[in-house]
Protein backbone atom coordinates (compact mmCIF):
# COMPACT_ATOMS: atom_id res chain seq x y z
CA UNK A 1 0.00 0.00 0.00
CA UNK A 2 1.34 2.99 -1.08
CA UNK A 3 0.47 6.68 -0.17
CA UNK A 4 -0.71 8.81 -2.92
CA UNK A 5 1.07 11.19 -4.67
CA UNK A 6 4.20 9.89 -2.46
CA UNK A 7 6.78 11.91 -4.15
CA UNK A 8 10.13 11.72 -2.30
CA UNK A 9 11.07 9.52 1.19
CA UNK A 10 12.45 11.62 4.20
CA UNK A 11 16.26 11.16 2.59
CA UNK A 12 15.51 13.07 -0.06
CA UNK A 13 13.35 15.90 1.13
CA UNK A 14 15.69 16.68 4.04
CA UNK A 15 19.17 17.97 2.63
CA UNK A 16 20.95 18.66 5.60
CA UNK A 17 19.75 22.70 4.74
CA UNK A 18 19.61 24.24 8.11
CA UNK A 19 20.58 20.10 10.30
CA UNK A 20 17.74 21.45 12.53
CA UNK A 21 14.40 19.91 13.43
CA UNK A 22 11.63 21.63 14.79
CA UNK A 23 10.12 19.61 17.98
CA UNK A 24 6.52 21.43 17.92
CA UNK A 25 5.79 20.52 21.39
CA UNK A 26 2.61 22.48 21.61
CA UNK A 27 -0.94 21.49 22.14
CA UNK A 28 -3.00 24.05 20.65
CA UNK A 29 -3.60 23.50 16.72
CA UNK A 30 -3.61 27.08 15.92
CA UNK A 31 -0.19 27.56 17.85
CA UNK A 32 1.00 24.71 15.92
CA UNK A 33 -0.15 25.99 12.45
CA UNK A 34 1.13 29.08 12.83
CA UNK A 35 4.75 28.20 14.31
CA UNK A 36 5.16 25.60 11.74
CA UNK A 37 4.30 28.72 9.16
CA UNK A 38 6.32 31.26 10.92
CA UNK A 39 9.89 28.83 11.10
CA UNK A 40 9.50 26.16 8.42
CA UNK A 41 12.17 28.02 6.24
CA UNK A 42 14.29 27.32 9.12
CA UNK A 43 14.16 23.75 9.76
CA UNK A 44 14.44 20.63 7.78
CA UNK A 45 11.26 18.90 9.08
CA UNK A 46 8.66 19.48 11.71
CA UNK A 47 8.57 16.62 14.68
CA UNK A 48 5.41 16.68 15.91
CA UNK A 49 4.16 14.32 18.59
CA UNK A 50 0.92 12.64 20.86
CA UNK A 51 0.04 15.79 23.05
CA UNK A 52 -0.39 18.05 20.15
CA UNK A 53 -2.53 15.16 18.11
CA UNK A 54 -4.70 14.06 20.69
CA UNK A 55 -5.36 17.40 21.60
CA UNK A 56 -5.51 18.85 18.21
CA UNK A 57 -6.30 15.66 16.45
CA UNK A 58 -4.54 13.04 14.03
CA UNK A 59 -5.63 15.00 11.12
CA UNK A 60 -3.07 18.41 12.24
CA UNK A 61 -0.25 15.72 10.60
CA UNK A 62 -2.03 16.13 7.52
CA UNK A 63 -2.25 19.63 7.74
CA UNK A 64 1.41 20.37 8.86
CA UNK A 65 2.45 17.80 6.26
CA UNK A 66 1.10 20.05 3.75
CA UNK A 67 3.49 23.05 4.94
CA UNK A 68 6.21 20.59 5.76
CA UNK A 69 7.94 17.20 6.09
CA UNK A 70 6.41 15.68 9.35
CA UNK A 71 8.27 13.72 11.82
CA UNK A 72 5.68 11.31 13.41
CA UNK A 73 7.28 11.33 17.59
CA UNK A 74 4.99 8.40 18.90
CA UNK A 75 7.61 6.44 20.68
CA UNK A 76 5.60 3.59 18.92
CA UNK A 77 6.02 0.91 21.42
CA UNK A 78 3.00 -2.39 21.09
CA UNK A 79 3.11 -5.57 20.07
CA UNK A 80 3.50 -5.79 15.91
CA UNK A 81 0.12 -5.89 14.86
CA UNK A 82 -0.93 -2.29 16.49
CA UNK A 83 2.81 -1.00 15.72
CA UNK A 84 1.39 -1.59 11.84
CA UNK A 85 -1.89 0.12 12.66
CA UNK A 86 -0.69 3.27 14.39
CA UNK A 87 2.07 3.17 11.51
CA UNK A 88 -0.44 3.46 8.73
CA UNK A 89 -2.63 5.94 10.85
CA UNK A 90 0.07 8.29 10.42
CA UNK A 91 1.83 7.66 7.09
CA UNK A 92 -1.64 7.32 5.18
CA UNK A 93 -2.22 11.53 6.83
CA UNK A 94 1.35 12.11 5.21
CA UNK A 95 4.05 11.32 8.01
CA UNK A 96 6.94 11.07 6.33
CA UNK A 97 8.91 9.38 9.04
CA UNK A 98 8.23 8.07 12.20
CA UNK A 99 9.85 7.05 15.63
CA UNK A 100 9.33 3.73 17.42
CA UNK A 101 10.64 2.30 20.22
CA UNK A 102 13.23 -0.78 20.32
CA UNK A 103 12.46 -1.83 23.84
CA UNK A 104 9.44 -4.05 22.65
CA UNK A 105 11.72 -6.19 20.72
CA UNK A 106 12.92 -7.07 17.29
CA UNK A 107 9.28 -8.53 15.70
CA UNK A 108 7.30 -5.02 16.83
CA UNK A 109 10.48 -3.06 15.40
CA UNK A 110 10.34 -4.91 12.10
CA UNK A 111 6.44 -4.11 11.91
CA UNK A 112 7.21 -0.61 12.08
CA UNK A 113 9.85 -0.94 9.80
CA UNK A 114 8.06 -2.80 7.17
CA UNK A 115 4.77 -0.42 7.05
CA UNK A 116 7.53 2.47 6.79
CA UNK A 117 9.11 0.99 3.56
CA UNK A 118 6.08 0.08 2.15
CA UNK A 119 5.24 4.09 2.10
CA UNK A 120 8.30 5.05 1.63
CA UNK A 121 9.26 6.89 4.43
CA UNK A 122 11.56 6.12 7.13
CA UNK A 123 12.18 4.94 10.71
CA UNK A 124 14.11 6.48 13.48
CA UNK A 125 14.35 4.37 16.38
CA UNK A 126 15.42 5.07 20.17
CA UNK A 127 18.29 4.00 21.11
CA UNK A 128 18.31 6.38 23.94
CA UNK A 129 16.57 9.17 26.04
CA UNK A 130 18.08 11.76 28.17
CA UNK A 131 15.47 11.67 31.06
CA UNK A 132 17.12 10.67 34.29
CA UNK A 133 14.56 8.26 34.65
CA UNK A 134 16.31 6.48 31.34
CA UNK A 135 19.25 5.51 33.71
CA UNK A 136 17.44 2.50 34.89
CA UNK A 137 16.54 0.35 31.77
CA UNK A 138 16.93 1.93 28.83
CA UNK A 139 21.00 3.20 29.50
CA UNK A 140 22.14 0.25 30.18
CA UNK A 141 21.01 -1.48 26.52
CA UNK A 142 21.91 1.46 24.55
CA UNK A 143 24.22 -0.67 22.40
CA UNK A 144 21.44 -3.63 22.20
CA UNK A 145 18.44 -1.01 20.97
CA UNK A 146 21.24 0.55 18.44
CA UNK A 147 21.59 -2.67 16.56
CA UNK A 148 17.90 -3.68 16.92
CA UNK A 149 17.64 -0.55 14.74
CA UNK A 150 20.40 -1.93 12.51
CA UNK A 151 18.67 -5.43 12.35
CA UNK A 152 15.65 -3.80 10.68
CA UNK A 153 17.61 -1.74 8.51
CA UNK A 154 15.98 1.39 9.95
CA UNK A 155 16.67 5.49 8.44
CA UNK A 156 18.05 6.32 11.54
CA UNK A 157 18.21 6.37 15.29
CA UNK A 158 17.16 9.27 18.08
CA UNK A 159 20.42 10.12 20.63
CA UNK A 160 20.55 12.73 22.74
CA UNK A 161 22.50 15.52 22.68
CA UNK A 162 23.54 16.05 26.00
CA UNK A 163 26.08 13.01 25.82
CA UNK A 164 27.95 13.36 22.80
CA UNK A 165 30.41 11.02 23.85
CA UNK A 166 27.53 8.28 23.12
CA UNK A 167 26.26 9.94 19.85
CA UNK A 168 30.28 9.61 18.99
CA UNK A 169 30.03 5.70 19.69
CA UNK A 170 26.70 5.08 17.96
CA UNK A 171 28.05 7.21 14.76
CA UNK A 172 30.78 4.05 15.36
CA UNK A 173 27.58 1.18 15.24
CA UNK A 174 25.59 2.56 12.56
CA UNK A 175 27.87 4.20 9.68
CA UNK A 176 26.18 6.60 7.71
CA UNK A 177 22.23 6.28 9.37
CA UNK A 178 20.93 9.21 10.20
CA UNK A 179 21.15 10.45 13.71
CA UNK A 180 18.31 12.84 15.17
CA UNK A 181 19.18 14.63 18.45
CA UNK A 182 17.52 15.95 20.97
CA UNK A 183 18.73 18.12 24.25
CA UNK A 184 19.89 21.29 22.76
CA UNK A 185 19.08 24.71 23.88
CA UNK A 186 16.80 24.12 27.48
CA UNK A 187 17.57 20.58 28.35
CA UNK A 188 21.52 21.79 28.04
CA UNK A 189 22.59 20.16 24.97
CA UNK A 190 25.55 21.97 22.86
CA UNK A 191 24.82 22.09 19.41
CA UNK A 192 27.91 22.25 18.26
CA UNK A 193 29.44 19.64 20.08
CA UNK A 194 26.63 17.22 19.08
CA UNK A 195 27.33 17.61 15.44
CA UNK A 196 30.76 17.40 15.65
CA UNK A 197 30.34 13.92 17.50
CA UNK A 198 28.18 12.75 14.35
CA UNK A 199 24.55 14.20 14.95
CA UNK A 200 23.16 14.55 11.28
CA UNK A 201 20.33 16.80 12.80
CA UNK A 202 19.25 18.81 16.44
CA UNK A 203 15.78 18.43 17.35
CA UNK A 204 14.99 21.99 19.06
CA UNK A 205 11.97 22.95 20.59
CA UNK A 206 11.08 25.15 23.29
CA UNK A 207 14.35 27.58 23.43
CA UNK A 208 12.91 28.32 20.12
CA UNK A 209 8.65 28.15 20.72
CA UNK A 210 9.00 29.28 23.78
CA UNK A 211 11.53 32.30 23.26
CA UNK A 212 10.10 36.25 22.91
CA UNK A 213 11.26 36.30 19.39
CA UNK A 214 11.34 32.49 17.59
CA UNK A 215 12.65 33.66 14.41
CA UNK A 216 15.49 35.63 16.39
CA UNK A 217 16.50 32.76 18.35
CA UNK A 218 16.92 30.61 15.25
CA UNK A 219 18.84 32.44 13.86
CA UNK A 220 20.86 32.99 16.61
CA UNK A 221 21.40 29.19 16.70
CA UNK A 222 21.80 28.79 13.05
CA UNK A 223 25.15 31.09 13.47
CA UNK A 224 26.33 29.17 15.93
CA UNK A 225 26.57 25.75 14.06
CA UNK A 226 27.22 27.15 11.03
CA UNK B 1 -7.18 19.90 38.10
CA UNK B 2 -9.64 17.38 38.36
CA UNK B 3 -12.31 15.63 35.83
CA UNK B 4 -15.85 18.02 35.95
CA UNK B 5 -18.08 15.52 36.82
CA UNK B 6 -15.88 12.92 37.83
CA UNK B 7 -18.34 10.66 40.25
CA UNK B 8 -16.20 7.74 40.63
CA UNK B 9 -12.50 5.99 39.92
CA UNK B 10 -12.21 2.92 37.70
CA UNK B 11 -12.13 0.90 41.43
CA UNK B 12 -15.08 1.84 42.12
CA UNK B 13 -16.99 1.24 39.04
CA UNK B 14 -15.16 -1.91 37.59
CA UNK B 15 -16.90 -4.36 40.01
CA UNK B 16 -16.02 -7.34 38.59
CA UNK B 17 -18.95 -7.91 37.64
CA UNK B 18 -18.58 -10.26 34.44
CA UNK B 19 -14.60 -9.61 35.12
CA UNK B 20 -14.32 -9.18 31.03
CA UNK B 21 -12.50 -6.01 29.46
CA UNK B 22 -13.52 -5.58 26.06
CA UNK B 23 -10.05 -4.83 23.48
CA UNK B 24 -11.89 -2.43 21.09
CA UNK B 25 -9.36 -3.48 18.74
CA UNK B 26 -10.98 -2.29 15.83
CA UNK B 27 -10.46 1.09 13.21
CA UNK B 28 -13.75 2.09 12.23
CA UNK B 29 -15.57 4.61 14.63
CA UNK B 30 -18.77 3.16 13.91
CA UNK B 31 -18.01 -0.24 14.23
CA UNK B 32 -16.39 0.67 17.10
CA UNK B 33 -19.53 2.42 18.95
CA UNK B 34 -21.48 -0.03 17.17
CA UNK B 35 -19.41 -3.05 19.70
CA UNK B 36 -19.51 -1.56 22.56
CA UNK B 37 -23.78 -1.04 22.44
CA UNK B 38 -23.85 -4.61 21.33
CA UNK B 39 -21.52 -6.05 24.03
CA UNK B 40 -21.16 -3.11 27.21
CA UNK B 41 -23.32 -5.27 29.63
CA UNK B 42 -21.07 -8.04 29.06
CA UNK B 43 -17.82 -6.44 29.85
CA UNK B 44 -16.37 -4.07 33.09
CA UNK B 45 -14.55 -2.00 31.25
CA UNK B 46 -13.79 -0.94 27.55
CA UNK B 47 -10.21 -0.89 26.63
CA UNK B 48 -8.97 1.88 23.69
CA UNK B 49 -5.82 1.85 21.94
CA UNK B 50 -4.12 4.24 19.18
CA UNK B 51 -5.08 2.36 16.12
CA UNK B 52 -8.74 3.51 16.23
CA UNK B 53 -8.11 6.83 18.16
CA UNK B 54 -5.84 7.88 15.25
CA UNK B 55 -8.25 6.42 12.62
CA UNK B 56 -11.20 7.80 14.60
CA UNK B 57 -9.57 11.07 16.24
CA UNK B 58 -9.61 11.14 19.95
CA UNK B 59 -12.71 12.14 20.62
CA UNK B 60 -14.08 8.59 20.04
CA UNK B 61 -12.74 8.03 24.03
CA UNK B 62 -15.07 10.47 24.69
CA UNK B 63 -18.36 9.41 23.16
CA UNK B 64 -17.42 5.57 24.15
CA UNK B 65 -16.85 7.34 27.75
CA UNK B 66 -20.22 7.68 27.78
CA UNK B 67 -21.32 4.29 27.20
CA UNK B 68 -19.36 2.48 29.56
CA UNK B 69 -15.56 2.40 31.59
CA UNK B 70 -13.07 3.22 29.00
CA UNK B 71 -9.58 2.40 29.49
CA UNK B 72 -6.89 4.08 27.52
CA UNK B 73 -4.06 1.99 26.11
CA UNK B 74 -1.58 4.12 24.97
CA UNK B 75 1.30 2.21 26.47
CA UNK B 76 3.18 5.70 27.35
CA UNK B 77 6.61 5.71 26.90
CA UNK B 78 7.85 9.13 26.54
CA UNK B 79 9.29 11.91 28.75
CA UNK B 80 7.97 12.59 32.12
CA UNK B 81 6.35 16.03 30.54
CA UNK B 82 5.01 14.25 27.54
CA UNK B 83 3.81 11.42 29.34
CA UNK B 84 1.82 14.05 31.61
CA UNK B 85 0.29 16.01 28.57
CA UNK B 86 -0.78 12.47 26.69
CA UNK B 87 -2.20 11.49 30.11
CA UNK B 88 -4.42 14.95 30.86
CA UNK B 89 -5.25 14.50 27.14
CA UNK B 90 -6.68 11.38 27.98
CA UNK B 91 -8.51 11.80 31.13
CA UNK B 92 -9.79 15.56 29.95
CA UNK B 93 -11.58 12.95 27.49
CA UNK B 94 -13.19 10.71 30.10
CA UNK B 95 -10.76 7.38 30.28
CA UNK B 96 -11.03 6.72 33.37
CA UNK B 97 -7.83 4.55 33.58
CA UNK B 98 -4.44 4.52 31.29
CA UNK B 99 -2.14 1.98 30.15
CA UNK B 100 1.73 3.03 30.64
CA UNK B 101 4.71 1.28 29.95
CA UNK B 102 7.33 1.45 33.43
CA UNK B 103 10.77 0.89 30.15
CA UNK B 104 11.44 4.57 30.25
CA UNK B 105 11.94 4.46 34.24
CA UNK B 106 11.01 5.92 37.45
CA UNK B 107 10.11 9.63 36.37
CA UNK B 108 8.39 8.80 33.48
CA UNK B 109 5.74 6.54 35.12
CA UNK B 110 5.22 9.06 38.29
CA UNK B 111 4.60 11.69 36.07
CA UNK B 112 1.43 9.21 35.01
CA UNK B 113 0.85 8.35 38.29
CA UNK B 114 0.60 11.89 39.35
CA UNK B 115 -1.51 13.09 36.18
CA UNK B 116 -4.01 10.13 36.91
CA UNK B 117 -4.66 10.73 40.39
CA UNK B 118 -4.93 13.89 39.63
CA UNK B 119 -8.44 13.58 37.97
CA UNK B 120 -8.88 10.40 40.64
CA UNK B 121 -8.52 7.35 37.20
CA UNK B 122 -6.31 5.01 37.75
CA UNK B 123 -2.55 3.66 36.38
CA UNK B 124 -1.97 0.52 34.83
CA UNK B 125 1.49 -0.46 34.33
CA UNK B 126 2.79 -2.79 31.63
CA UNK B 127 4.90 -5.54 33.54
CA UNK B 128 5.05 -8.02 30.80
CA UNK B 129 4.13 -8.41 27.01
CA UNK B 130 3.29 -11.51 25.05
CA UNK B 131 4.68 -11.11 21.78
CA UNK B 132 7.83 -13.15 20.77
CA UNK B 133 9.96 -9.73 20.65
CA UNK B 134 8.89 -9.37 24.66
CA UNK B 135 11.49 -12.13 25.30
CA UNK B 136 14.26 -10.19 24.61
CA UNK B 137 14.11 -7.16 26.45
CA UNK B 138 11.38 -6.92 28.62
CA UNK B 139 10.94 -10.64 30.15
CA UNK B 140 14.02 -10.51 32.02
CA UNK B 141 13.14 -7.51 33.25
CA UNK B 142 9.13 -8.37 34.65
CA UNK B 143 10.07 -8.34 38.10
CA UNK B 144 11.76 -5.01 37.73
CA UNK B 145 9.21 -3.77 35.66
CA UNK B 146 6.29 -4.87 38.39
CA UNK B 147 8.27 -3.07 41.15
CA UNK B 148 8.36 0.45 39.73
CA UNK B 149 4.33 -0.53 39.10
CA UNK B 150 4.48 -0.62 43.24
CA UNK B 151 6.79 2.13 43.38
CA UNK B 152 4.30 4.76 41.83
CA UNK B 153 1.78 3.40 43.57
CA UNK B 154 -0.17 2.28 40.26
CA UNK B 155 -3.85 0.54 40.84
CA UNK B 156 -2.48 -2.19 39.08
CA UNK B 157 -0.31 -3.76 36.01
CA UNK B 158 -0.82 -5.55 33.01
CA UNK B 159 0.49 -9.17 32.48
CA UNK B 160 -0.18 -11.84 29.89
CA UNK B 161 -2.52 -14.26 30.37
CA UNK B 162 0.06 -16.53 28.46
CA UNK B 163 1.86 -17.34 31.08
CA UNK B 164 -0.48 -18.06 34.23
CA UNK B 165 2.68 -18.87 36.61
CA UNK B 166 3.96 -15.49 35.68
CA UNK B 167 0.51 -14.16 37.01
CA UNK B 168 1.25 -16.07 39.84
CA UNK B 169 4.83 -14.24 40.88
CA UNK B 170 3.27 -11.00 39.89
CA UNK B 171 0.24 -11.37 42.19
CA UNK B 172 2.96 -12.63 45.13
CA UNK B 173 4.75 -9.13 44.45
CA UNK B 174 1.81 -7.04 44.41
CA UNK B 175 -0.95 -8.09 46.52
CA UNK B 176 -4.03 -6.74 46.28
CA UNK B 177 -3.16 -4.03 43.43
CA UNK B 178 -5.15 -4.85 39.99
CA UNK B 179 -4.07 -7.44 37.50
CA UNK B 180 -5.51 -7.10 34.00
CA UNK B 181 -4.52 -9.84 31.76
CA UNK B 182 -4.41 -9.49 27.78
CA UNK B 183 -3.82 -13.36 25.43
CA UNK B 184 -7.16 -14.92 26.32
CA UNK B 185 -8.63 -16.36 22.89
CA UNK B 186 -6.76 -16.04 19.67
CA UNK B 187 -3.42 -16.00 21.60
CA UNK B 188 -3.86 -18.85 23.21
CA UNK B 189 -4.17 -18.10 26.43
CA UNK B 190 -6.72 -20.26 29.30
CA UNK B 191 -9.38 -18.12 30.88
CA UNK B 192 -9.86 -20.27 33.61
CA UNK B 193 -6.22 -20.55 34.12
CA UNK B 194 -5.75 -17.19 34.04
CA UNK B 195 -8.00 -16.12 36.50
CA UNK B 196 -6.76 -19.07 39.09
CA UNK B 197 -3.41 -17.30 38.59
CA UNK B 198 -4.76 -14.42 40.19
CA UNK B 199 -6.16 -12.36 37.13
CA UNK B 200 -8.85 -10.13 38.33
CA UNK B 201 -9.93 -9.36 34.49
CA UNK B 202 -9.25 -11.02 31.14
CA UNK B 203 -9.12 -8.55 28.62
CA UNK B 204 -10.59 -10.38 25.07
CA UNK B 205 -10.83 -8.88 21.56
CA UNK B 206 -10.53 -10.36 18.06
CA UNK B 207 -11.74 -13.69 19.67
CA UNK B 208 -15.28 -11.62 20.47
CA UNK B 209 -15.18 -8.95 17.92
CA UNK B 210 -14.19 -11.25 14.76
CA UNK B 211 -16.75 -14.17 15.87
CA UNK B 212 -20.10 -14.54 13.62
CA UNK B 213 -21.77 -14.14 16.46
CA UNK B 214 -19.89 -11.71 19.52
CA UNK B 215 -22.77 -12.31 21.32
CA UNK B 216 -22.94 -15.89 21.89
CA UNK B 217 -19.01 -15.71 21.68
CA UNK B 218 -18.85 -13.65 25.05
CA UNK B 219 -21.88 -15.55 26.41
CA UNK B 220 -19.90 -18.95 26.05
CA UNK B 221 -16.90 -17.46 27.44
CA UNK B 222 -18.30 -16.71 30.41
CA UNK B 223 -20.02 -19.42 31.00
CA UNK B 224 -17.00 -21.01 30.51
CA UNK B 225 -15.13 -18.86 33.58
CA UNK B 226 -18.61 -18.65 36.01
Amino acid sequence: MKRINSVATMAAIMKRKTRLILALDVISRAKALYLVQLLREYFDAIKIGYPLILSAGPWIVKDISCLAPVIADLKIADIPNTNKLICEAMLEKGALALIAHAFPGFDSLQACADCVRSYEAELFVVTQMSHPGAELFMAPLFQELTRLALEVDAAGVVAPATKPDRIKFIRSMIGSKTIISPGVGVQGGSPSAALAAGADYLIVGRSIIEADNPVSAVERLLSEIQ
